[in-house]
This record gives C-alpha cells, sequence and structure tokens, in this order.
C-alpha cells in the first residue's frame, strides 16, 4: 500500500507511534512504541511475554497513530496487519532502534531473558491530518 | 478508578493522548486528540460525524495513551469507557481545549456546521512506564 507522498516524510523522523492492538475480549490497548519503515512495511520490537504481543497473535490487526515530533498537527495514522513475527536473537533490529532514537550503539534496556522478536505490519488503510 | 501519584501530573500538561477505539468491523481506530481532565474522568472533543465518535456509541471502550511532553520515557496508558457525550452548543469546551493547547480563546477551526460534542471516558484500567 502507498503511503501518501505528503506524509512519508514522518515515517523516517524518529516520532513515537502509538500502536493499538485488540485485547482478548475485543478491547484496545494502546501504548507507544519505536518503529522503523524500510519504504513498504512497518517494524516494531516486542518482548514475547508482552500483552500487546499476545494481542497481535491471537488478532493481527493494528492501527498506529504517529505524529510529527516536528508539528504535533501534522499526523499520520496506519492501520495495517500483522504478517510476520522475526526473531531478533543477536538484538540487531533494537539495537538499530537505539542508534534512530537514541543516537547509542546498542539498546540499552536489554534484560537477560528476555526474548526479543520485530513485529512487521503491513500497512491497509493509511489516514492523514496537516 | 484512582491514577497513580506517579503519573498523575502528565494528565494536567497539554499532552496528545492518541484515542483507539474499535471499528465496526472489530478492528483498531488510533489517532490524536487534546484531553481535558477533572480528577476523575477525561474529556474530549469530537464531531460527530467522525468515524471515532461512531466507533465509541457502538462500542464504549477507548483507550488513550499519553505520554509526557516533557520526557517521553514516560507515559500512561488510560483505559476506560464512553459514560457521556455532553452537548458544546456555545464551544465552551472545544474553546477550553484551544486555550490548554493553543494559548487561544478560541478554537480557530471551527466549521459552519460542525456538530460538536464532548466524550467523556471513565477510567477503568491504567499502565504506566517510566
Amino acid at each position: 500500500m502507498l503511503i501518501p507522498d505528503s506524509h512519508v516524510d514522518i515515517l523516517g523522523k524518529p516520532a513515537f507511534a502509538s500502536a493499538a492492538t485488540i485485547g482478548p475480549n475485543g478491547e484496545p490497548q494502546n501504548n507507544p512504541v519505536w518503529f522503523g519503515w524500510d519504504g513498504s512495511r512497518i517494524r516494531f520490537s516486542q518482548t514475547t511475554t508482552r500483552q500487546k504481543y499476545r494481542n497481535m497473535r491471537a488478532d493481527p490487526r493494528v492501527a498506529l497513530s504517529i505524529l510529527d515530533p516536528d508539528d504535533p498537527y501534522r499526523y499520520i495514522e496506519v492501520r495495517g496487519v500483522l504478517v510476520e513475527v522475526e526473531d531478533d536473537p543477536d538484538l540487531a533490529f533494537i539495537n538499530s532502534m537505539a542508534l534512530k532514537y537514541l543516537g547509542l550503539d546498542r539498546y540499552p534496556w536489554h534484560q537477560p531473558g528476555d526474548e526479543r522478536v520485530v513485529a512487521v505490519v503491513e500497512p491497509t488503510h493509511i489516514s492523514t491530518m496537516g
């Protein structure tokens, strides 16, 4: 799915996305995530014990709300589906996010025993404002 | 429901909330809103033609993800239910939001014909980080 030229720049910025998923009783759950954008899909890191991860495994529909950090009256909402879960055994992905968001080579908050995976979301519907 | 002392300050700041609701096919919808907090309930303005408003009328469950604008590694997620829809015929509420967020006495983007209401959300579950 094509992202409008007018708003695709937001996906390259170190913006936070609020990622909404559907919980076990059909209720919304919503919290901020770091994300990466490769030109066609959105990726974000999850530990496998998180509710959000369990939610997406049960219902793959996700809605990401992303404000432009340079102008909060511009935003893009990316709705999509979880199409893949990639392993991240050497933490390459989460480390790349630490570089994007913190300017650090390594993710500083890794806990021994955390199993990290990468949620890969394919956009299906876009809304924009501003 | 009590908001933890550790994070209640975020609700008093001019932060944006990402408001997730459930769409007609059970899918998440997510976009930023201004909000007010009176110590027990969250209020945000909606025009009655918006998808988000229609979603909440059909399924009252809402999840608001709110980053601390002064420290993006602190956040609060407020899950709750729409308990009331208040009229806003003289735009008192949306004007109060313009004051909070823009420092303006009047909401500058009102369109003739827009019917504005106030969604009143009662918190039922809180998550925090940072």
